[in-house]
């Protein structure tokens, strides 16, 4: 296992998101709070014109920007285009060495479903995996969700550095705070850093190996009609029930004109992102997932 | 008492409260829904292109310009003065007759507050406190919150017609819809449509006579530092408790690095309007009421 030499935790990377610009903006006036003694830890706002605008992006979403073809692409020169190539620059990834390397990226997220405190995945590595058993193990509030998009690169902020987790806390409006989700994801970037401090110093933490894990499906549209205007909401009995088992039969969405629609698979799912402000847009009522339990991560 | 004649329903006021933009659609879609035998019912969206751009407006608060000194301002030029001054112009008020005149108008918003279904009275008017407790009358979960502005003209869009309320529902998030908010909006909706249609034919339903109203005392800003920059959040023991009693010493604020600030009135207040999302940037964190029983409004 190599050493992590750096840490990079950033907040704002939306907007409107403000749990970890504020994480961010604490840790940077007090960085005695997330200084450990095996590593450099850099805070950083995403982006801070989104952040002044009280907006999730200002030309457009910059968590989707670090792809290749944007990153490499001179006239890509979007507002998030030109972040997502200075946060590079500065990280480094995807084949760049980065001026203050990164060898883990914590990125902090909030949404308006009703997600707790997960902590996101977008790749398979183990020691990701093992430090989200671990973490989960001291709150069991705390949900894995793993999102892979097998043959695809993503365009993640995560996707600069194989190391590295998001964690996404809910239910919180665009554009304000939540105290006690503000403090809970305070210790998990907290006892994330401590994770990583017992690693470098070769007395890695013990980890439960049997962890429960939602594994992305697809992503779900509300009901529209042929000119892509929405016709419905999500359903009163789904709203706010992130992580609960979906089966046949039971309602997803209400129709303007008071029409229940039903989720029509053939298996259980377990849907996240319910109602996520930001995906009306992306055509993104929420997600599904399969909930895997007992993934070994040993 | 005279007739009414013409009903304005407005929505999207604020481009990014979903609720009243997408009930207003719908009504305009099927006007049936919203006609009466003795009025005209305009449903009317109030900032088209805010909500286009999923924001709660473009250069300003539309509900703010609403005065005759933005009004009868020719050089009063941002988007939001323009439309203040096409909806005078169709509405009528403040010294002007109107296209379409109104006697009665309906605004719907959302707030992230926890204010569950509120109406709000802008002014002392007998006609519309009536309303107010005929419709608290028919579901207990109505509150009513009086915004008066003493010596002050009000800029609200209800400011350009003597009778009309708005309804302010939430907690909902900026830019989703609420299902059962909605059905519940739509129902407040009818009901007002329903009284009015009574009070033309001469035949007021009974109204309670002894109501709680919120009147509005002072509105209360976060904590800051010298430079403005944000210090604290609602306290965890504060957040989602509009309408709900608060005790000189009981906990307001808690700072992102941990302490608690409390409440140093003399009197107990009853917060409203605790963390919407909208009022960061007016330096509005709640609104204290006072709550007054037994207001008479025969």
């Amino acid at each position: 296992m190599k050493t992590i030499n750096r840490v990079a935790i950033a907040g704002a990377v939306h907007g409107n998101e403000l749990t970890g610009a504020y994480l961010v903006k604490k840790f940077s006036q007090t960085p005695a709070l997330v200084r450990r003694s095996s590593f450099d830890t850099v805070s950083l706002l995403g982006n801070p014109k989104a952040l002044a605008a009280k907006q999730r992006y200002i030309d457009t979403d910059l968590n989707r920007c670090f792809l290749q073809e944007i990153l490499n692409n001179p006239t890509s020169d979007s507002y998030e285009a030109s972040r997502a190539k200075s946060i590079r620059q500065m990280l480094g990834g995807k084949g760049v060495t980065g001026d203050r390397p990164a060898d883990f990226i914590l990125d902090l997220h909030s949404t308006t479903a009703n997600m707790g405190l997960t902590l996101i995945l977008v790749n398979e590595h183990t020691f990701n995996l093992k430090l989200a058993a671990y973490l989960s193990g001291l709150n069991p509030k705390i949900r894995i969700y793993r999102l892979l998009t097998p043959g695809k690169e993503n365009g993640f902020l995560n996707s600069l550095c194989e190391l590295g987790i998001a964690i996404e806390v809910g239910s919180i409006a665009q554009g304000t705070l939540d105290a006690r989700l503000f403090q809970e994801t305070e210790a998990l970037v907290l006892a994330t850093l401590d994770y990583l401090e017992a690693i470098n110093r070769g007395n890695p933490p013990e980890v439960t190996t049997g962890v429960t894990v939602y594994q992305h499906l697809e992503a779900v549209d509300y009901p529209k009609d042929e000119s892509g205007e929405l016709q419905g909401m999500i359903h009163p009995q789904l709203q706010g029930r992130d992580y609960e088992p979906l089966s046949p039969g039971e309602p997803m969405f209400l129709t303007f004109d008071g029409q229940t629609i039903t989720y029509q698979g053939s298996a259980i799912v377990y849907p996240v992102f319910i109602n996520e402000a930001a995906y009306y847009e992306k055509g993104i009522a929420m997600c599904f997932t399969k909930k895997m339990t007992d993934i070994k991560c040993a």
